[in-house]
């Protein structure tokens, strides 16, 4: 046991939260389903785990005021209840259940427990405002919200039910309750007593962006493609029984990645720290036995450089998403005793999180650094249940659905396409902008990249106007909206500038009315810590602009279109 | 390289199977899926390894004349001709192909060739009589023949195509001018002028039963349960790219227990030897970096006892299935550095090979071998991407469509049955065999077992009459029917009795016709060598009775069945 004894030893399930003895996993038949069929969904491999390992820890969470570990067959019994404890409040098949947590057990209960009842996982970005989260659980018609205490005052004066969780796992504890509701609704009926969902091609998650264009998209995921790219998930990361895996990416960020199943299909051992906290990391490194953990290099290069580093006396896996991992980054990995593996997918999760990864070559073993990081730099070919990804020429018009792939050169730019049981359903009740992201029956990523001789394709641009600060992604587009909307501004621009703890942050140029530039003259610090101000209000902390500097012109194109480039390069200067 | 380079660099496939310079893996595209969905099938394995490694080897064949080694963008040029050439010999979607050869590239090509085409395997034993083999054609209305030079003669005077492998991989063997006619049909329109076979549901593998109920079965497998048992092999193996899979089993048997599939899912590479050769075998594990192969465990004691064992030093897996490993062979096989892994599958193909696997608990490596080892002989639990696994009682009358599970006492007996995306389609062209199979929604397997308390299923007897017979499968039945051909005898029945050397060999207790009686008192043992004689010309070699016994009578219930369970206690005896 990986784990402090004394906390696992002194815990105790709710009374409720233990299954019964003769406990069998198996669930409602399905009629008129051939013998050979059975729908995939992710959620079946919890029912698989607690069956042959029901004894082993699943889910611990070791770092809070009442710290929480669930062997297999506690935890799928507490899926059951959540899962019973839903359709009790209402919840029928396909219904979308809203979830607002930090990695905790909350948010992973509910990667089960809302599939076990036919419904539809919303999570949402804690980092949000109250009205962006407003606005997704209207969109999204989510019927209920689980929140986790920290974050309630997103939902206040919600027009839905709300369950409240302390993370306490205690019984006097909102969400305990409505567990243990769940299992005195349940009359003992047990798995029998909820139905397989018969489709799956059902939905299974529905994440929304950060709004690109205005508005967030809601991305929804299908039972199948979860399922298939969980698999894909643990294979290529080499998780299985023996694994722990440490949660640091979000798990409301495209479902984790599928890590959440991932490691449930693995049997391993999953947990959860609220925050990301190094001291708190490395402790779990170096005491509790971790195999594996996901991370943009942001967060890669706090761990590296963290004083709480110390020497690891097992192998640790980091799977490296978000953006490529630099030279030094690796060098340091490596020298901790980390091995990066580098993997690419859409940022929300319209691929399901990772479905490529850069598979390095037995040779590269014997380059030196600099080549190999070269090498390692690039975002790779498909996972093995992805079907194919390809670098194709933009449309010439808005009705352009060819598809010309660009030639293998390693220079051509073009945008990476994927199709197939990796790629999303649809963009939620948005059939326009799913037609569009569909371009040739193949999903468009808005990811700018080139594809070497060898197959391998590299990202040249993120999807040229999105910013990852923090390892959140900002869209310029969203926040020129809300600094535009600033009485003075008459016109603004944003783009990503490097920052050393951030990895980038938001730099804002703006040209003033005509009318209030006067105002301004010779104070324009002032005018940006009023803008910032004003952006504060409007946008979470992570796409608030961390320089703005007032400008007489913008570069543009001769249709008018900011170059953006130009002021890219600009900012490279600074 | 794990392998002697003078013999892979002494090796040049024929032209034809360079892949052009700008190959593409991408196939013809399908109009009216939608972009979330690309239909299931392993075949599409090959084309990812192919990208990802092209240069590594796939598939090695060094044991002969002339060794041959593919690597993955080599061994997929191959399968593409392979593929147009069964299109240009006329071979439409969901014909049938018939492949008879031992371990060897030929059979591996037909596991992704055959499939490519949108076509359905057959492959057929090797150790079957011609006029066996002439049924199993007839029945599957096999359109072609690829056949092994050594195994010709099984289908002499065949109505159909025969192309005939000499298993040289040289341009003038017959098999070789087949491939490259294909690559000329081709006129390199490469894997775009190849479909995607649209239903996953389609057949994939049709395998032949030995005939335990008198005819051959055909066992019909779908591509997408193909795809998913595959992975689960993979998974619960953990072959992966760093791993070497020896060919022990024969392909033949049930598509290889999907290791062929499974071993590209890994980007692995395989090693295939014509026959069970323990001298080869243990050349292989010493010096060709084996880390994986399967094998009954009749082979596994061949392997142990081989003068040729010698100190592994990089570890090797065992997949063991067929029957439970004893304590002994445990022993055996982990002083010899290999862990057996014990898994369990229907004989021929209904499961896809393995569905069941005996999960060591991690307490089990503190307990003394005989009680690790009764944990162990043990058949588990079901796979991941297995649905679920029961035993119930058995039917009470021939419409019993109720199943009730035997209480988990490790007691009370009674059938294994299962059901998911892990279970055959159907008995091919035999709709009431296939309704019976089917009982109450399930797959009926046939094999007898009870539940113990902590859900691992033990099975307490094979298919009642099957004789396990040096890793083959004898029908007593099938044995019956022959030997009661020969004139003199009146009745004959055949039970299993121990062998040192093949686990099992058929026994056959014979009442002699009356009017023939006399002229064999006092000479019964040359009766015996008359009745052998007789069984030879008609039954493979490991299905002839090793002993005879002449009878006066038969134990027989009151409804006059022979009541085998009573010889079994008598040959227990002997």
């Amino acid at each position: 046991m990986p784990f402090d004894l004394g906390s696992i030893s002194n815990f105790k399930p709710t009374l409720e939260s233990i299954p019964p003895p003769n406990v069998s996993y198996q669930q409602q038949e399905l009629a008129g389903i051939p013998v050979n069929i059975h729908p995939l969904n992710p959620f079946a491999f919890i029912l698989r785990a607690a069956l042959v390992y029901p004894e082993k820890v699943a889910l611990a969470h070791p770092d809070v005021k009442y710290p929480a570990f669930y062997t297999y067959s506690v935890w799928a019994q507490r899926i059951q209840n959540l899962a019973y404890a839903l359709i009790q409040a209402g919840i029928q098949p396909g219904d979308r259940v809203a979830v607002i947590a930090p990695n905790s057990p909350l948010i992973a209960d509910a990667h089960f427990g809302v599939l076990a009842a036919r419904a539809i996982l919303t999570a949402i970005n804690t980092r949000l405002t109250p009205s962006e989260v407003a606005y997704i659980l209207q969109h999204s018609g989510s019927k209920i919200i689980l929140v986790d205490r920290e974050y309630a005052h997103l939902v206040q004066g919600s027009q839905i039910p709300v369950i409240i969780s302390h993370d306490s796992g205690r019984p006097e504890d909102p969400y305990e309750l409505f567990l243990s509701n769940g299992r005195k609704f349940s009359a003992e009926k047990g798995w029998a007593g909820l139905e397989v969902e018969p489709d799956e091609n059902a939905g299974a998650i529905l994440c929304y962006t950060s709004g690109t264009t205005g508005r967030p998209k809601g991305v929804l995921t299908t039972l199948r493609g979860s399922y298939l790219a969980a698999i894909a998930n643990a294979v290529e990361g080499q998780i299985n029984r023996d694994s722990t895996y440490l949660w640091i990416v979000p798990m409301f960020h495209a479902a984790g990645w599928t890590y959440p199943w991932a490691s449930v299909f693995a049997c391993a051992t999953q947990l959860t720290i609220r925050s990301v906290d190094y001291a708190l990391i490395w402790k779990h490194f170096l005491h509790s036995g971790v195999t594996h953990y996901c991370g943009a290099p942001t967060v890669q290069i706090g761990i590296v450089n963290s004083p709480a580093a110390g020497p690891l006396s097992n192998p640790v896996s980091a799977i490296v998403a978000g953006a490529a991992p630099t030279a030094h980054l690796i060098s340091q990995l490596e020298q901790k005793g980390i091995t990066p593996v580098h993997v690419y997918g859409l940022t929300y999760v319209e691929t399901y999180g990772p479905f490529t990864r850069c598979y390095d070559q037995p040779f590269w073993k014997s380059l030196p650094l600099e080549q190999r990081a070269k090498l390692m730099a690039r975002q790779g070919q498909i996972f093995a249940t992805a079907q194919n990804v390809r670098v194709v020429y933009p449309p010439k018009n808005e009705n352009d659905q060819e598809l010309v792939d660009v030639p293998k050169d390693g220079q051509t730019i073009g945008e990476i396409i994927t199709r197939g049981n990796i790629v999303m359903k649809e963009y939620f009740r948005d059939p326009e902008t799913t037609r569009k992201a569909f371009r040739g029956g193949y999903f468009s990523s808005g990811d700018l990249a080139v594809m070497h001789p060898d197959g391998v394709l590299q990202i040249m641009d993120r999807s040229k106007d999105i910013i990852i600060s923090g390892g959140e992604n900002a869209s310029s587009l969203a926040i020129e909206q809300e600094l535009a909307s600033h009485p003075h501004v008459l016109e603004v621009t944003v783009v990503a500038r490097p920052h050393v703890k951030w990895g980038e942050r938001p730099m804002a140029f703006v040209i003033l009315r005509q009318e209030h530039a006067s105002q301004w003259t010779g104070k324009h610090r002032e005018f940006g810590e009023e803008l910032k101000r004003h952006g504060r209000k409007r946008l979470p902390g992570f796409a608030c602009p961390e320089w703005i500097e007032v400008v007489e012109e913008l570069p543009k194109t001769s249709t008018g279109k900011i170059l953006k480039t130009e002021l890219r390069k600009r900012v490279a200067k600074l």
